[in-house]
């Protein structure tokens, strides 16, 4: 924390355990030329779910028990064009019984500048849709991944 | 507020003074068989411009200032399948001089069942990226949607 | 046809014995200002899965036997900008033993200007992949909006 | 050609002169659990707009001519997963004054399976849509990828 502003301090990409390439698609970019908003949850869906297949070998359709998306949100903080590599950073803050919250950011261009903080919480689920704990297999893959990062707060409407 | 769990009461379609139909694609169905969580933010930024358009005529791609996405954030709360109707609730919470918060909602069915709630907030910018008030006839009609309104908040994380 | 030409008499609206409403959504536009390629996919895939849907109660994710695409084919006339209406004219054309052809058209704006034609064809198949027969109820269907109307054509390149 | 039949002889990634990576995003998969469609589009369109933005570094949303989409399509031959990693095979077909058409492919996973075919036209607009010549550095880049390849066809309705 930055004492003087009460602000987290400046989250790189070498904070996050985990970077996952992404791309920008042509039909992302939307009329204000930059990326759209709701493609950065695509982006974040596709890291976790991608780095859970690599970890477990988790195949989602065939599972018994299955995280669906509790919450998510995004703070967007400078526009990403057509052309730009992504990274995502991705780590695990809390994790509960049946639940994991995930901290997330976007990181574009050659010099990683921050595009997007993301927030991300995961509910296990039977198939019926009754909470379930989090499957073993999947809560050692999250403990590999947990750090102590700050985690993504709506900011005051000041301004 | 329920004086005893401390959450909002439980908001309604009626809750919120503007109600726009959206539409569930073939596509926006994931492998879950549920409508896929990105798509949700699709809908509410739809639901915002369309609603800012019919009210102000603002043609967002010609205008001097424009409003950006800040933050935005979803909360789940029931799926969605393909086949079901949705309506999406829009109320103004917070108007500062250069942004605006949105409190919504997606309700799915003939029953109006709430499937989601959600925070938006736009940042008005000039072309150039520069933060500039907001425009005064979008301002108007701001007011004119702004209620007492429960915003989202992010649940704390305990099971 | 038209004599002249050699090209099919223009399809108006009125061609298509099954009409459905679509949205433009504010992702769906690219930074060209115009609703992009990609989507009118969309639209067509929504329009024909909405309509069998609504005529045989089809819930695709439990059926036996799935329409699956073999392949599509667009042709651009007009572009769509964010805030206009369209319709999404759909006819059957040939049908097969396993398989059918759709002739579509998206049309925008309160004139129903053409924007583009459509080809589709659905492949039935079993849940292994294998091809099936057409399933009884989807025939009837099908043969309900069967017309004599030209297919899609790819333009010769000549300019 | 294959005489017997003469369907072309099966095209393989190596026949296509340039290779783009794309990636399965968790959104593209559908209740089907194979990926939409409509998302082969999107990797088509992409995957042009990258090479011609590498060859030539055309900003298009500053050209003055730019490439609109006349017509596209694709033929589905194989079912791509969440998990694979795709080739978006790449081939210039004809060039005329002011089209052009690209002959592509979608190759699936480490073995390089041929998951579609697919037709592309790009027609060069001055801003106000009218047709343009193609302009001479992107004609360069299109000579320098034009291959004798087979396009893509309609196959018969005829199972």
């Amino acid at each position: 924390m930055n004492a003087t502003t009460g602000k987290p301090a400046g989250l790189r990409i070498a904070d996050y355990p985990v970077r996952i390439p992404m791309q920008v698609r042509w039909s992302d970019v939307d009329m204000y030329g930059h990326v759209n908003n709701a493609v950065y949850y695509q982006w974040f869906d596709s890291a976790i779910n991608g780095w859970l297949l690599d970890e477990v070998g988790a195949v989602p359709r065939e599972a018994d028990v299955i995280g669906v998306v509790g919450e998510s949100a995004c703070s967007y903080e400078s526009e990403v064009g057509y052309g730009e590599e992504i990274s995502i950073g991705l780590a695990v803050g809390a994790i509960g019984t049946s639940s994991v919250t995930y901290v997330l950011a976007a990181f574009a261009g050659s010099e990683a500048r921050r595009a997007a903080l993301g927030h991300w919480v995961h509910v296990y689920v039977e198939r019926d849709g009754s909470v379930a704990p989090i499957p073993s297999e999947i809560a050692v893959a999250l403990k590999s991944a947990q750090v102590d990062i700050a985690p993504l707060t709506f900011r005051k409407l000041s301004r």
